[in-house]
C-alpha cells in the first residue's frame, strides 16, 4: 500500500472550487464562522462525502465528521480534518487543505479499493479562527473538554449573535453529543511561516505546538474637544494603547528566538477626528513553544501595562481571555507522520507550530500529529495566501500513509 | 436699551428641550448632521422662529436663517448663529447655544417691542462638527466662499452617503443661493477650554482663532498570521502607526504654549487579534494661533511620518486635507462684545479661541465676533459637557447688546 498516491488534479479541484464560496477579488476567501458561506462550504462538502459513500454526522457545536467504514466498526475511527472558516481576509488553504486533503484520502481508498480495520473520518471543526467568535479553536475545545458545550454555544460575536443562534439558523445544531473515542488524528496544513520554503522542504513533521496567551484590555481616559483643550490636561487613551502597542512589540522582541507578541484588534472610541479618544478596546495575543517563557512575557505586559495606565491617569480593564500550554504532540502518530515521508523520499524536517490549530485540542483526547506543507512567502490569513498544487499533494500522500498506518492492525 | 436682559429660564428650557433631541442615557447628545434627528432639531427650531415672527430660508448648502425684519429691509441683517450637529458623544451645549441664544435675543426684542434698523436673524450653519461628513464647518465655507458648492454637497461619509443627499432626504436642500451680504455676525459659544472657569469670568472676548491643519494618512503593510510570522519579518501598520501616534504627541508638546495635536480616529485592517494588521488609516489634528508654528509642526510632521515609515518598509499616503489659518476678528464687533460685557458689569478678559467655529470663516465676508462663556472643567465634545444657567445666560445678554449696537444706526 506504500506505492498507493492521493490524485494532485482531483485535489487542486476541490481546493479551487472550495474556494470560491467566498472568494475574493484578490484571490483571498472570506468566510467567516457559520455565516450563509460557512453553510454553502459545509453543504458541498458534505454532498462530496456523500458521493464517496460517506455517512455524514453533526454534532452539537456543529462540528462534522464524514465516515468510510472500516472491517470492524466498533473500533474507534482515524480521523483527519481542519477547519473551513477562514479570517476577512483569509486565503483558499489554510483549514480548508487539512478538510480538502482527508476527503482526497478517503477517495483514494476508494479508488483503490481498499478496506481499513478501523472506520476512517474526514472532519470540520467549528469556529477555528476565532475571528468571529472567540477564543479560537473553541469547538475542537468543547470535544476534548477543554470547554463545555454552554460555553461554546454562547460565544457571541461584536453583533451579540452567539454561535448557538447561528448554528441553528445555518442548520448545523447537530444531534449527536460532542465528543467520542478516537483511535488517531491527523491534521494537514500549509506552514503559515517561511522555514519550509526557504529550507526547499516538502513536509514538516510538526513535533510540538507553541502556547499562547489572549488578552482584552480597555482603556479610559476622558473624551474631550481636541482644539481647545490643553495637552498636558488630555487623558488621551489611544496615547496609552499606542503606548502599549510598542511595549508588546518590546516584550516579542526581547524573548527571542520564537517569542511572537500582536495586537491585531483595536477600536478607538468616540473615533472622530477632533475628539480626544475617550476609550480603546485591544488585543493582544502572545505565543511562545516554553510555558516559563510565556509566563514570563505575561508578567512583563501586566507590569508594563499597569505603569502606562498608572502615569497617563488612564483606568485599565486587563484580562487573559486564554491561555493555551505548549503541545507536544503523540509520539506513535509524529513517528507514522515521518516514516511516511520517508518511505515516499520527500524532503522533511521536525517543526514546531507557532500556529494553534483544532490538532492541539484534540491531542489531550486522542494520539495526534500534523502534516505541513510549505506555503509562499510563508504568509496566510492574508489573500495572498498560496501554495503549490505538488507541495499540497505530498503532503496529502504523507496523511494518507500515516492514516493508514494508524486505520489497519 | 442697555438695560434690557434676556429671559434665562426661558433660554434654559429652549436648551434642554432641544438637548432632548438626540439626547443620550448619559445626558449628552448625539446628533451627527443630517440624521434624522438633525432634521427634527431643525424643524424644532423653524417652528419656534415662525411662533416669534421671524420669516425662515434655507440655503441650497442647508444653513437656515430666521429673519427678523427691521426698520429698513434692504440693509444688510445682523446675523447671530452657530450649529445643531454634535459629535457622537457630544453636549447639549457645543453650537446650539449660538443658535438658541440669537432666538432668545430676537424674543427679547419682541418682549420689548424694539425695532432695529437692520434686520436682524438667527442661523443654523450645516454639518460644523465635520463628524459625519469631514472637513469641518464646511457649510459656512461655501457661504464664505472658502469652498464651491458642489464640493460641499459631495462630501460623503463613511458609508458613501453625500451632504448632498442627506439634504434632499431631509427636506433641507434650500432654494437659496449661498452667500449674501451681512452687516455683522456674531456667534455666542461655550468656551470648550478651562480658562474662563478656572479665572472665574464670565465673558470671554474673543479677538482671534488659532490656525488649523488635518491630515489623513494611510500606512500600508502586510497582513499575516500573528502565530507563525517571525518579529522581524513583520510589516505591522498599527506598530507604524503607533509610534506616529507618540511623534504627534511629541510635536505637540514640543510647540508649547497654545500648541495642539491629537490623533482622534483610527481604524485598523482587518482588525481580527490574531492579524497582524496590514493596513491603519488615521487622522491628524494640528492647532496653533501662530501660522509660522503651525508651518513648522506640519514640517516636523512630514518628516517623522516619513522616517518611522521608511524605517518600517510600510507605504505611506499622506494627505493634508484641511487648512485653516488663524482668524484676527473684527475689530469692531470686538469691541461691541467688550463694550457690552463692560456695560453689563460682568467679568471679562481678552481669549483665543483653541477650537474652529462657523465664525471662523463667517469672519473672511463679514465683520464677525464671537462671545464665550464658561464651561465646566472645559470639558466639550463628551456627553458631560455642561455650563452654567447664569453664565449662558450673562453671553446672552452680551449677544443682545453687541447686536443692538451693531443693528441701530
Amino acid at each position: 500500500m506504500k506505492n498507493i498516491k492521493t490524485n494532485e488534479q482531483r485535489l487542486w479541484n476541490s481546493l479551487m472550487e472550495m474556494g470560491e464560496i467566498g472568494g475574493t477579488e484578490k484571490g483571498g476567501c472570506c468566510r467567516l464562522a457559520l455565516t450563509d458561506l460557512d453553510k454553502q462550504a459545509r453543504d458541498l462538502f458534505t454532498e462530496w462525502c456523500e458521493a464517496a459513500g460517506c455517512t455524514v454526522r453533526v454534532d452539537k457545536i456543529g462540528n462534522v465528521f464524514a465516515r468510510r467504514p472500516g472491517k470492524n466498526n466498533d473500533l474507534p475511527p482515524v480521523v483527519m480534518g481542519s477547519h473551513i472558516d477562514t479570517q476577512p481576509t483569509g486565503g483558499k488553504f489554510d483549514g480548508v487543505y487539512g478538510v480538502l486533503s482527508g476527503l482526497e484520502v478517503i477517495r483514494t481508498l476508494n479508488d483503490n479499493n481498499i478496506e481499513t480495520d478501523h472506520p476512517i473520518e474526514a472532519s470540520i471543526w467549528t469556529n477555528e479562527e476565532g475571528s468571529r467568535f472567540a477564543p479560537a479553536m473553541v469547538a475542537s475545545g468543547v470535544f476534548a473538554g477543554v470547554f463545555d458545550l454552554e460555553y461554546g454555544l454562547s460565544r457571541a460575536d461584536l453583533d451579540g449573535k452567539t454561535m448557538g443562534e447561528e448554528l441553528q439558523r445555518i442548520g448545523y445544531a447537530g444531534e449527536h453529543e460532542v465528543g467520542s473515542p478516537v483511535k488517531a488524528f491527523f491534521e494537514a496544513h500549509i506552514e503559515q511561516g517561511p522555514i519550509l520554503e526557504e529550507e526547499e522542504t516538502s513536509i514538516g513533521v510538526v513535533t510540538d505546538a507553541q502556547g499562547q496567551r489572549w488578552y482584552e484590555v480597555t482603556l479610559t481616559g476622558q473624551e474631550a474637544h481636541a482644539g481647545p483643550t490643553p495637552m498636558l490636561r488630555r487623558k488621551d487613551a489611544l496615547l496609552g494603547a499606542s503606548k502599549i502597542v510598542q511595549e508588546v512589540n518590546n516584550i516579542g522582541l526581547a524573548n527571542q528566538p520564537n517569542a511572537c507578541s500582536t495586537v491585531g484588534l483595536l477600536q478607538v472610541f468616540p473615533n472622530s477626528r477632533n475628539v480626544i479618544p475617550g476609550e480603546v478596546f485591544f488585543t493582544i495575543d502572545f505565543r511562545h513553544p516554553n510555558d516559563d517563557v510565556l509566563s514570563k512575557m505575561d508578567q512583563q505586559l501586566r507590569d508594563v501595562c499597569a505603569k502606562i495606565a498608572d502615569e497617563m491617569g488612564l483606568e485599565m480593564k486587563f484580562e487573559q481571555i486564554w491561555y493555551s500550554p505548549p503541545v507536544p504532540f503523540n509520539t506513535s502518530c509524529v513517528d507514522s507522520v515521518r516514516q511516511a515521508a520517508e518511505d515516499a523520499g520527500y524532503s522533511h524536517r521536525d517543526i514546531v507550530s507557532g500556529a494553534g490549530h483544532d490538532a492541539c485540542y484534540i491531542a489531550r483526547v486522542a494520539p495526534t500529529g500534523m502534516v505541513f506543507v510549505p506555503c509562499e512567502n510563508g504568509i496566510s490569513h492574508n489573500e495572498e495566501e498560496n501554495a503549490k498544487p505538488e507541495d499540497l499533494h505530498a503532503g496529502c500522500n504523507v496523511l494518507l500513509q500515516a492514516v493508514l498506518n494508524q486505520a489497519c492492525l
